[in-house]
């Protein structure tokens, strides 16, 4: 564990310097423009998903709205410093839980972290070759998303299968997935730590005024009236946290983020917003509670585009609670949340194999080569 | 407090004999026809309610509509026997709640419990005429709902607040109010244990089929977005119970019972169930989540209504999980429910003071003279 840094590839972590993995963990996420020049790409990966986005005639007319939507989104990256966060956290999220689970679990040791971004690198491609190259045969599928949506965990779940077929490493790898952990203990813990950062951002005197707004990613209706147990899990988070919170503040859940002509989740972060401060609230605490690193959503959506609404309401003490980035008992929590999984024996969680009851995607719900199955045979 | 006892009517339970009741707990629920006459006055009551339906001309349309679903609601309450049992259930849950507290908190023995529906009687004025003519000062507004709706104990608890003023009784009592009890862990042992004896009518061999079907009312998605707490909490009741029972099956979370023509919170119970039947789901038991007794939404509607669906799509075992009704756990948890409450000294849940970020009514989250403000002055 002394040299690692130097050996690793670009981008990725050795848990202990030359030996062979045991055990790969691959991180799904969605990840995010890393300069201005990846947004459009990131964009037409993200137009092009029809797990997340159906559009008539998508070859068409997906690439056309990416493309006019790149200057708007350029901006936004421009004006949060010229690129997202993401892989930089979630590399630093890997690091940190790598070298806790090589202490936690030395049966599965040594550990080593793939990053698979949906809409951009490095992408499931990537992180499947480079797992074979290092030698790995036991692998997880660890998605970054606490709380399971099909538009999510399962978009990043098919696509990291399909890329196995492409890339011809089908049967390479033994997998497993942790594919969500709303309410583990260890993530609770690290998302109360946010929340109390946040409280403590205000003055001792006005603490108690504090309303805590729960902000997720909204959905849209349709993909809720298919069954989707995201907004199910995300009320558990927000359930568990204010009780291990225990402050007196009053709370609320919103969504944010909603774009296009159809129907989402509410209520909207920045209707809530709105309307909090035409009733005379004066201080705010906002907390993603369903992304685990800094992104457009929080950087320029929560802090410059709602801070900019919360000014103009009147809101007059508006923050924003940390996101988990790479405070350390996150990645205790990172690292307790595979141990867990790895203890567990189990392929999936037990509610994995439940499709949405609307699903009419077949690729949805399938693991390549479970480990279990293969134990069992 | 000596003289009150010849005054108590029948219907009412005494909890030590014939001391006066210390502790009222007026047990809040929107209540149901006792009999196919009491149907008409019912919806009458229900389309009058402005804090959960707004129609255009409501004095003129709401009682043309309740006057023209008058018939097709009679032959539903005839079709489960004539009438609601919610009258029966609350009463007995009522005796069993205030003889377990006479044990569980003898400094405020002898409790009392006074029935107050939303829409049908024991009104909340009967309820409260009786417990001042008991003697009773010190008051528990309880609601029966265990996740907080503006729709339901928001529309209970204003209905109260008002009786007590047009009864005279504005300052008869020192008021404390249970709001809200979504997580409480006595409610979530007895409600796991009713799935526990839902999942005990299949068959032992197909046990691990089953397919758990959570279903709470629904709501108008313009409540919802208005902020109402009710579907984070119900997730969060959903979770734990699930966490509680320990077995693997899969689980889904529904809303039923939306009528009318905007549009409410999904996926609706009832499509869930085809869509499930028509992927070869054959195994399906239903619990209901966010009620306490049985009503016309378990009795007619889950039982009648959509096991004739499931029985048309292919699910050949469709099972419902008992109500909570007057099981000895469901008692003990309203027990314990009040005892943690009086324990607390507090007026109400934190989150109680938390108005809907979209609210527009003046009348809600009051409360008349609360016990602490007294208790301080």
């Amino acid at each position: 564990m002394t040299n690692v840094e130097s050996f690793s590839p670009a981008g990725l972590s050795r848990s202990s310097a030359d030996s062979a993995p045991k055990t790969g963990i691959v991180m799904l996420n969605l990840g995010g423009p890393a300069t201005l020049d990846d947004v459009q790409p990131f964009l037409l990966e993200l137009f092009a998903d029809r797990e997340i986005i159906q559009l008539p005639f998508q070859r068409w007319l997906g690439p056309f709205i990416a493309r006019r939507r790149t200057p708007k989104v350029r901006g936004l990256y421009a004006g949060i410093g010229g690129g997202s966060p993401i892989l930089r956290y979630t590399e630093a999220q890997g690091r940190g839980m790598v070298a806790r689970l090589d202490r936690l679990s030395p049966a599965t040791a040594p550990h080593r972290f793939y990053v698979a971004f949906r809409y951009t690198r490095p992408s499931s491609e990537e992180a499947l070759r480079r797992m074979h190259a290092d030698g790995v045969e036991r692998a997880v599928a660890f998605t970054q998303y606490p709380q399971f949506s099909c538009s999510t965990t399962g978009s990043s779940l098919n696509e990291l299968w399909r890329a196995a077929g492409r890339t011809g490493l089908r049967d390479a790898f033994d997998w497993s997935i942790i594919d969500r952990w709303p309410v583990h203990p260890g993530f609770i813990e690290a998302m109360t730590g946010t929340v109390r950062d946040g409280l403590e951002q205000f003055e001792l005197a006005d603490r108690q005024k504090v309303l805590i707004l729960f902000s997720a990613h909204s959905l849209p209706l349709h993909v809720i009236d298919r069954g989707d147990s995201y907004p199910q899990e995300v009320g558990a988070s927000v359930q568990r946290v204010v009780e291990s919170l225990g402050v007196p503040n009053p709370y609320l859940l919103a969504y944010q983020s909603d774009v296009g002509p159809v129907r989402w989740l509410g209520p909207r972060t920045e209707q809530v917003i709105r309307r909090l401060g035409a009733r005379g609230q004066k201080h705010v605490l906002v907390v993603p509670i369903a992304f685990t690193s800094d992104h457009i959503e929080t950087l320029s959506e929560l802090d410059r585009e709602y801070g900019e609404v919360a000014h103009q309401v009147g809101i007059t003490h508006y923050k924003r609670a940390p996101a988990l980035n790479d405070r350390p008992r996150f990645l205790d929590a990172l690292a307790e949340i595979v141990r867990d999984h790895l203890q567990s024996g189990a392929p999936y969680s037990t509610q994995y194999p439940m499709r949405c009851a609307g699903c009419t995607n077949p690729q949805c719900r399938n693991v390549l080569n479970p480990v279990s199955s293969r134990m069992r045979s």
